[in-house]
């Protein structure tokens, strides 16, 4: 039965794209062969665009370095991080499939405690397609999970849940430690497979890795914008983490789920903890202020769109994190930068009318 | 190395009572005594007061029956249910103990993926002795937790955590179903052990079980109260939920933590879903009141003990609840006839002064 099971739904094969920030290792392909190449890859080239990544034959895949980046965006191309794996997101923008699941080159495949490999994306799709729980929690984890469901007390009306937006998937081997905790604790490997897919409750922050995600283009893509970071900005790795936040007050706003948990993938290489402090370290100090602010974001009613929502959240960056630094005033205006191009490229309903549903 | 692992903190055994509401099956104590032994048990007698509970030799206990109860409390004995096992919180009144651990009958010791026999105590007691962190969400769960650590992101002004007041365990086998999930799915076991401690987030409620379940007296007791249950009450099944909805909104507003996960206890028996379901059935309407009023409840800031906000809480039940039912003002009232008791029973400083921290 092991074919059948690392098979992904077939229905999904034209509703999604892999979107890969470069590659830097062609093992990296070859190990997850039989999990994507039913798939359509875009690949993101985040540096030197005269490099060539070599794809091996037999997937089906577009690449965009640089100059297609600014081929395609003109002016627009300023809100796309350069050298710096935040570029990533401008392969949610192009793609028009309905689901991204986006991976890092030095994620593998990871066994399951029984030592079958981890089909994550196939684990990825279930979650997005069963409804997330924000409202209450459940003691037992995802209730519409086989051999789950609600338990005592967990009020009826609750139960039908909320369209799932993102799914946020972990690591094993090489934790996903900021550049303090990898220099306190370099040896520390992540060898705990906790089988658990869990809706992070509404009103709750957490922070969203990239290396390992999927989520709904249709429900939360124009939220999903990684900011501004590598070359000619002050901060690094906060990339995901802003799209997290993001997307969380959003979800939260627009009455829509984010699970985290399974499925795991096998994180090979630990990113150098000094240059990563480097990128960090001005992140370090002005998270203290970032996350209050996104606790106490209020959006008002009127924005009932993901685009709403975000162009709102850009004026109360604006307003309330410029006064940090003048990178938040930059920032704010990307996010308005990459919601005209994310409509420019996304024309209203191009998704639904591409045959998705 | 597995006598000192489940061996449990010799610190604790002057620091916790273990609380069981009835004994009907001496297999019960037998397979703990391992475990149970080193520690002092109070049994609260649910029903007739004339049939006598036998203790096998060895235990340490103190046994308390209808009688016992109406003597030591007087007319304040009718806070305390009859012939329901929400009885068992008369338990934690007479405690003179920091920690409490409570348990069902049906309730036996459960084993670990690796076919280990799990010390349940010794988790719980790990559990409220390290931090909860209830303000972020940490996706590898517990960063306390050995081969654990916040991730990448995770604001460090938040890492120092909050006290832990209660830690809520699950049960492998028999699920904590309500009636209309047992009837629908009989068969139903729970299979899945999911190696991992979590803390509630701060605004989020849960429905909190009693089967499994051990807190802090000194931070959380007087809101330990398990409500009117059983002969005489419209209502059965919500005491550990109403305990633990009162409990969470109070821990949110002092600072305190709620872990749920580890420890698993293998439940042996489904109790009837038909007698499940004449007792829960007015339940599952008034919920869907009661949710909203415990997701809306401000505390002000003048209520600075446990005592305080109960008897708050306790007011604005009245106020707010008593329109569904007249149950609810006899409720509100008994959770004031409850912290008198309490009081009573544990004039200030008293479980400080019994040689605990």
């Amino acid at each position: 039965m092991a074919d059948a099971s690392v098979a992904p739904p077939p229905q999904l094969k034209d509703e999604l794209d892999i979107v890969i920030p470069t590659i830097r290792n062609l093992d990296f392909l070859e190990m997850w062969r039989p999990f994507f190449q039913p798939y359509h890859l875009i690949i993101v080239q985040d540096g030197d665009p005269t490099k060539t990544i070599k794809v091996p034959p037999g997937f089906d895949y577009e690449l965009y370095n640089r100059n297609d980046i600014n081929k395609l965006l003109g002016p627009r191309a300023s809100c796309i991080s350069f050298k710096d794996s935040a570029c990533r997101c401008f392969g949610y923008m192009v793609s028009k499939k309905k689901y991204i699941f986006t991976i890092d080159d030095d994620c593998f495949v990871a066994n399951d405690p029984s030592g079958r490999a981890i089909n994550a994306l196939e684990q990825h799709i279930k979650n997005l397609l069963c409804p997330s729980t924000p409202l209450f929690f459940n003691t037992l984890y995802d209730p519409f999970r086989e051999g789950a469901d609600f338990v005592r007390g967990y009020p009826f009306s609750f139960r039908e849940g909320v369209p799932t937006a993102v799914s946020h998937g972990l690591w094993l081997n090489i934790p996903d430690y900021d550049a303090p905790t990898q220099l306190v604790k370099p040896l520390e490997r992540n060898t705990r497979y906790v089988d658990a897919v869990l809706t992070i409750p509404k009103g709750t922050l957490f922070p969203m890795c990239g290396m390992n995600l999927a989520f709904d283009r249709d429900l939360i893509g124009p939220a999903m914008y990684f900011g501004l970071m590598g070359d000619g900005q002050p901060i690094g790795r906060y990339d995901d983490m802003w799209a997290g936040w993001c997307c969380k007050v959003i979800c939260d706003h627009l009455g829509l789920g984010i699970k985290t948990g399974l499925p795991y993938i096998f994180h090979s290489k630990a990113s150098n903890p000094f240059v990563n402090l480097r990128k960090e370290y001005k992140g370090i100090f002005w998270q203290e202020d970032i996350i209050p602010f996104f606790q106490n974001v209020v959006l008002p009613k009127e924005c009932t769109t993901v685009q709403k929502c975000y162009i709102e959240l850009s004026k109360q960056v604006k307003e309330k994190l410029s006064k940090i630094d003048p990178y938040f005033d930059k920032l704010a205006d990307a996010m308005v930068t990459w919601i005209e191009a994310w409509d420019e490229l996304n024309p209203a309903g191009a998704s639904k009318a591409n045959g998705t549903k």
